[in-house]
Formats: structure tokens, C-alpha cells, sequence
């Protein structure tokens, strides 16, 4: 079984030792190695009836190589450490393998290390490894007058956990949809991001000040950025007005059953109730985009003035004060993703 | 809480980004980094009440720890992830990064990174990061004609298991003892082990040709060096010979209940049933040295002739052919802990 999974899981054109020793060894041309790791709980992060295994794979890579990204750096190893029961099917680990595999090259990195055990459920934690040609860009180094830019998905991935929390797709969900695989991409969006990691080393030759990347939400992720800046992020809403696909997915999510949405309130992991009771599609949608997690977009703040390639849109400034406020205001509901609630 | 672990947990010398960013930074002088993941789980790698939370730590640490100094390197940095119940005492989690801290601090390193979410159960996943000042020291480079030698303790952990499977302590045991704290050595041996970390860039700066930590059991970590080096490693039992300490722990075991051995062949981890049948105290506490895993000493080959400091005992030597021989005779008992059991 290990041979297996081995075999389907490249080691990356900086390692040296991979997988098979006591560990690996990852050539760190820049003379510091960037690290960051993170879990994936079954029941918690993903659900086996949602999320195929290869989805899995996608999604946990991604959560720890959109943090590399987030540092400015270049991604170039993932260690896995697998727990799971001894019943979980072999095809399952393989599948998972394969969208381990498949993320980490999407990113540069290979597969290096890792370790399996018998678990009560299936846990995965994803450590990655990057390398810096340039400085770190941290959470505190954003200044009042910085530009905030951000590129990447926002709010996909809760609209598309949304949607499977109320059972899509059903009939007349789907006939909703114009055109028709508007709603299937969100889900997709949520079973397997996509961060656009070599924007994080983009950022960084840009001159960006502090980056971050949107795990939790988007309201939420700036509040640490401003937290450790000491500063305020200021931004507009009319620069996060939701696109078609979200106000379809809010449109279509209202016209289904009461019973549906007081199911999905219950559900883990748990759409912000908040979304539900409000009055309109817009603003469902743009909750989504302010505090939707698990696209792992990128946002920065960048000096003024600086010329930002296309993908990078401004959304807001960083001035004097602290939080995060849009439109001048504190955003009323909740700030995205709270752990161990 | 999350201030409260990471104001508990020092960041190291090598650090420039520690815990509180998206990812950490931490050099690596020589161009290159190494690394390794392990698990440990709650009810298959530990019981809480067989060990303290500070144990737990400890033993976390150490499993990853040494698996860089088996490459030759020098640990920098511990990431730490840990799935819990929320039920999980606040002061438990607290004593577990003290317990991680303190080991790592004794191999050199800090701890930089982790990850916290809600699990069924306690699973900790520690990646551990090193640096290389040499080339890496593989389980492939034995060659016929190498001394094998080990450094630091064998089979004390699996007896220290074993006690604890019969209920230890207990009053007829502890009575049995000379010195009497010999069996509670090995108790904490099994608690909280102790690898000679400095003795891996040793062994590299000796030109020792493979190397490996013995996380499994003495044959079953050399079965890999000679499978991957393509060669035979040949012990001598004389050289094997039990310590007082494991002696008078066999003698204490085989003088306990019956009842209390069938037990302990059922707990999980199992200790090799093999271990009780056979006739004497001897054969029991070679057992231990043979197949007793987790005490993370370190073994290597070195090339014919070479000096070696007091602490490397030769044990045996490479030779061709394949798999590991004692005496010249293949062991027969079970070859160490057999992971998905």
C-alpha cells in the first residue's frame, strides 16, 4: 500500500532524498526554508458524501501551499501524514494520493515525506516547504496609505458549501442556473480550490507590505493583517460587488425550502446563520464574498501608487485606526470562520 | 489558549518567522533542508493514563527529532499539529507543549508552526526540520566489511510497555527491584525517550555509511538498511546482552499473575506475544533488545577500522547477502512493531 501511494507521488526537482528514508532532504537555495502546516478533519473540513477522496487531496495540499504563497515564497515540498480507519478503502488513500499529487505540482512542489496510522477517523495534517528569493511579506507590515488588492475566488467555495448543505443538486435548483453549470463551478470551487499561488512571490517582487491568505474569510483574514499591522483596512463595497454565479447561488438557495435552510444552519461545517435571515440575494452574496473561507485567495496591501497586474484587484486602502471596516462601517455579522466552535 | 501554547513555546536560534504568520521562516546554513512527519495517537501510541501530558509531548518531539539526527543533521524546528476533543483539559494541552519544548530545546530546535482543530481523539502530527552540515547519512551506503554500531538504549521502552501492561507499579514488583528504581527507569524510558540526538552529525562526521533510528525494533530497523543497502548486517548476541535493569524486569514479569500476562498480550500496543511464553528471563529481556522499538536509539555502519567514542557500541557487521542474521541465524520471533496491525 505504501509502495503504492509512493509510486503516484512525485518527489519535485529540488528534493534530493524523498520519500523512504528517515527524512527528506529539499535543497533551499534561498538559505531559509518557509514551513507552515495544517489539518483536514473529516466531519470538520470535508465530508466523504461531498468530497470525492481525489477532492480531499486537492483541498489539503492547498490549505497548507496557499500559506508558502501567502509568505511571498515559492512552494517546494508537502510532508502527509495520514491517519484513517482501518476499514477506509485502498482506492480511497490512492485517489487521495492522486489530488495530493496533482495540487502540489500545480504549485512546483513535490511529495517528500510522510506517515500513516490507524485512526478512529481520517485525518490528514499537510505540512509544506517553500523558498524565498526575496524578503518574507508578513501579516504586519501594512502602512495607512497602502493600496489592498486581492486576487483569487472570494466567497465560491461557502457558496458552493452551501448548495451541498441544502441538497444540491436538486431539480429545481439546477433549472435555475443561467447558464446551467453556474452552480455546479461553486461547488467544484469548494471541493477543490484553486489559489493562485504564484501570485504570492508576484506580490512580493511588487513590493507588497503584508500579505495573507483567505482561509477563514475575507473580513476576518484583514483583521489579522490589521491587528498586526496596527492599522485599519478600509474597503469598498462597491469593489466587492458579488458576480452572477453567487447572486444565482443566493437566488436559488432562498427559493428552496425553509426546512432546507434550517437543516444547513445545523450542519458542520456551519454556514454563518446570519446569511439566511437577510432580506436579498445581494446580500447573502456578499456575505459570502466577506466572509466566505476556503478559496485561499491572496490579499495584500501594497504601497501607493504601485502598478498592479490585471489579477490583482483594489478592494480598499489601509488607514490610521484599527479592524476592518467596509464603507466606512464594521461589518455587522459574523467575521467568517471561527475555529473550535 | 492558542497565546497561551505559543508563549510556551521558544522559537529557536535559527528563527527569523516563528509561530503567528501564515507560515514560519527559519534558516538553513546549508542550502538544503531536512525533514520528516510522524503521528501519534491516543490508544495506539499512548495511553493518558499510562503518561502525563508532559510525557506525550516529550515522546512526540523525540519520534520526529530523531529521525533528522538519523540523516546526520542538526534539528531546527518542530511543527506541531493537534487534533482534540473540546473536552480536552486546558492544562493538558499546556503540559503537552511544555513537554514538546523541553525536547526540543535538548535537540536545538524550536518550535515554529501548528495547527489546532477539534478530533474525535488526540492525534498529533510533528514535522521536524533540520540542517545539514555534511552530506546525508541514507539507509542505502551500508557496505560488507562495516562495523555496526548503536548508540543509546535498547529494549528499555518496550519493557517499560510491558510493566505497565501488568499494572506496575505493584507491590510484589516493586519489591522484586535492585536498585529499586531500576523498573521505574524503565518506565520513564518508555514515558519519555531520550535520543542521542548529537550523535547523529556525529556518526555523519565519523563517515558512517547508513544510519537509522530504531523507531521499530533493532532487526526491523536494520532489515531496512540492509534491504536498501543490498547487503546482510550479521549480529553477535554476546554483544546484545541484556542490562541488569531489563533482566530483573523479565524476572518481575514472568513471577506475575497469569491472568495479568493474557491481558497484557491483548493491550494495545501489543507487546510481541512471543516475549512470554518463552523460558527464561533472558530470552525475554533479549527479546526487548532485538524488537523493542521507540527508544529511538541511533545505529549505523562505519567503515572498517574507524575510531569510535565510548557511547558507539559495535554490535555486528555488514556483510553480503540480505537481511539481518544474529549469530548467523535469522531471528525468529516477530522483528518489531508491525505498523496497521
Amino acid at each position: 500500500m505504501i509502495a503504492a501511494l509512493r509510486a503516484r507521488l512525485p518527489a519535485g526537482p529540488l528534493t534530493s532524498v524523498g520519500i523512504g528514508d528517515d527524512a527528506a532532504v529539499v535543497a533551499a537555495p534561498g538559505g531559509r526554508v518557509v514551513a507552515a502546516v495544517d489539518l483536514l478533519i473529516e466531519g470538520r473540513h470535508f465530508r466523504r458524501d461531498w468530497s470525492s477522496a481525489y477532492d480531499v487531496g486537492v483541498k489539503a495540499a492547498a490549505r497548507s501551499l496557499a500559506d508558502i504563497a501567502a509568505m511571498g515564497a515559492v512552494n517546494t515540498a508537502l510532508l502527509v501524514a495520514l491517519a484513517a480507519p482501518g476499514t477506509l478503502p485502498a482506492r480511497w488513500a490512492i485517489d487521495l494520493a492522486d489530488g495530493l499529487a496533482a495540487e502540489a505540482a500545480r504549485a512546483g512542489a513535490g511529495i517528500v515525506g510522510g506517515d500513516t496510522a490507524r485512526g478512529d477517523s481520517i485525518i490528514l495534517s499537510v505540512t509544506a516547504l517553500g523558498d524565498l528569493t526575496s524578503r518574507p511579506v508578513l501579516r504586519s507590515g501594512a502602512r495607512p496609505g497602502d493600496l489592498v488588492a486581492v486576487t483569487g475566488q472570494l466567497g465560491h467555495s461557502a457558496a458552493g458549501l452551501a448548495l451541498l448543505q441544502v441538497g444540491w443538486p436538486a431539480p429545481g435548483m439546477a433549472a435555475a442556473a443561467d447558464p446551467p453549470d453556474a452552480l455546479a463551478a461553486l461547488v467544484a470551487a469548494h471541493r477543490r480550490p484553486a489559489p493562485p499561488y504564484d501570485a504570492g512571490p508576484e506580490a512580493a517582487r511588487l513590493g507588497a507590505t503584508a500579505m495573507i491568505d483567505i482561509s477563514d474569510g475575507l473580513l476576518a483574514d484583514l483583521g489579522h493583517v490589521a491587528a498586526a499591522s496596527g492599522a485599519q483596512v478600509e474597503l469598498g463595497r462597491a469593489r466587492l460587488a458579488p458576480g452572477r454565479a453567487l447572486l444565482e447561488a443566493a437566488a436559488s438557495l432562498m427559493a428552496a425550502a425553509p426546512s432546507a435552510r434550517t437543516e444547513a444552519a445545523d450542519s458542520p461545517p456551519p454556514v454563518p446563520p446570519a446569511a439566511f435571515p437577510a432580506g436579498s440575494p445581494e446580500s447573502v452574496a456578499l456575505d459570502w464574498v466577506l466572509t466566505g473561507g476556503e478559496d485561499h485567495a491572496l490579499v495584500a496591501s501594497f504601497p501607493p501608487g504601485t502598478a498592479l497586474p490585471a489579477r490583482w484587484r483594489v478592494i480598499g486602502e489601509v488607514r490610521d485606526g484599527s479592524g476592518v471596516t467596509v464603507d466606512g462601517t464594521p461589518h455587522a455579522g459574523p467575521a467568517g470562520w471561527e475555529h473550535f466552535r
